[in-house]
């Protein structure tokens, strides 16, 4: 199934259904595109990876970690799928990065990879916003990553068997494609993610584990529309200003 | 005032104030030795400062940054006054470090420094856990700062004018004093610290500043007994087992 956190016109704040781009809530359903969709679902932290497709990795220049290459974004960044986004001020350069988000289904500590998927409620795309002024200058990266917005998430949680292990993973800016992979190009699996993460932090009900973005990241200027999609998933769409 | 959250004996979960030992919440008193404590708060986040002491600075052998460093702690990393934490396995070093804690009163962004004493709670102390095997491998002190319960705090907000300007601030282990400081050797102030963070990350209500340490870091055995000390707020025991 896929999931859909939204505002109904009465204002409460619902998990519904998205089937033939309508949502289902009780007796209710909706129209995808009139309806102010929510990040889909409510993290106390993402777990970001670093260098985790090989093409990534040459572009930047660095090799490919021997473990994972982890960093945090705070319940701030969160914004949802239609969201205007107010780019930092006086920044140079803010990237799009495409990524595929896994969504944690329960409290987890020290998951093996073979059982790891028994923790996962679905799929979902991220755009890893990074603002590389600051990120270039930091050890840990918190104005660089962490600012406010700067995780886009949505629009849907998508039962993991239902996306494509090689499922195409693409970013667009103002519809001219930037990046494009596919989702089994990550160096470290979904699996051997959460049993390296969960090695050292428990991981909550709703969390984002965000697997890394492939090459072709760029940036994104005063007015542009970036699309992140996944192949069985959907499209993830914000607007961006100065 | 000198605020206490806590579970009271039908497993309610309460906030009360602290006077003379006793902990009042309605009509009922209880002895704060017998009360199971928690974090004073629920912060979204805890947005860390390293080599916020210049004598800290000089002992890792590193200059005072020209702004202020900054790195995170999740929710996870939570752990309250009293508790017996477990260190995490093979690892060669975790350390105290003894540090201020400022906890946000209401969601802000973009404080300027003349204001940003009207956000502000009041202090805690912290105890920002660090592991040194993994700190010292990554970009992204993940490993290092956000294990889980890497951040014991507590036991009290007390309003920030009840603490004295140049309180003093310590870590004893077993009882020996392995730091000693005061507040008001801090490299960037308070106010400093909450203009520069919250013109990236909105701050919410109950969200934890932690303010940097004092030189004297050092490492924490199996059944060592840790005691973070502020003048004007208490102290702040753990227990450690490997």
């Amino acid at each position: 199934m896929s999931r859909v956190r939204f505002k109904d016109p009465a204002g409460s704040i619902r998990i519904g259904e998205l089937k033939d781009g309508m949502i289902e809530f009780g007796n209710r359903t909706y129209r995808f595109e009139d309806i102010d969709i929510l990040p889909p679902t409510r993290p106390t932290k993402l777990v970001c990876i670093g260098l985790n497709y090989q093409d990534h990795a040459e572009e930047t220049g660095r090799d490919i970690p021997d473990r994972p290459k982890l960093f945090l974004k705070p319940p701030n960044t969160l914004a949802g799928h239609g969201d205007t986004i107010q780019l930092l001020k006086d920044k140079e350069r803010i990237d799009h990065e495409a990524e595929l988000g896994v969504v944690i289904d329960r409290q987890c500590k020290s998951v093996s990879k073979e059982n790891a998927m028994d923790f996962v409620m679905g799929f979902t795309c991220v755009n890893d916003l990074s603002n590389r002024d600051d990120q270039r200058q930091e050890q840990n990266w918190v104005r660089g990553k962490a600012f406010d917005n700067a995780a886009p998430v949505g629009p849907v949680i998508v039962d993991s068997d239902k996306v494509p292990k090689d499922a195409e993973i693409k970013a667009e800016v103002n519809g001219e494609i930037k990046q494009k992979s596919s989702i089994d190009e990550l160096v470290f699996s979904i699996p051997e993610l959460i049993e390296e993460i969960s090695s050292y932090l428990t991981l909550e009900r709703g969390d984002i584990i965000s697997t890394g973005t492939p090459s072709g990241v760029g940036p994104i200027e005063d007015g542009d529309k970036v699309t992140i999609s996944i192949e069985g998933i959907g499209s993830l769409v914000n607007h961006f200003k100065k």
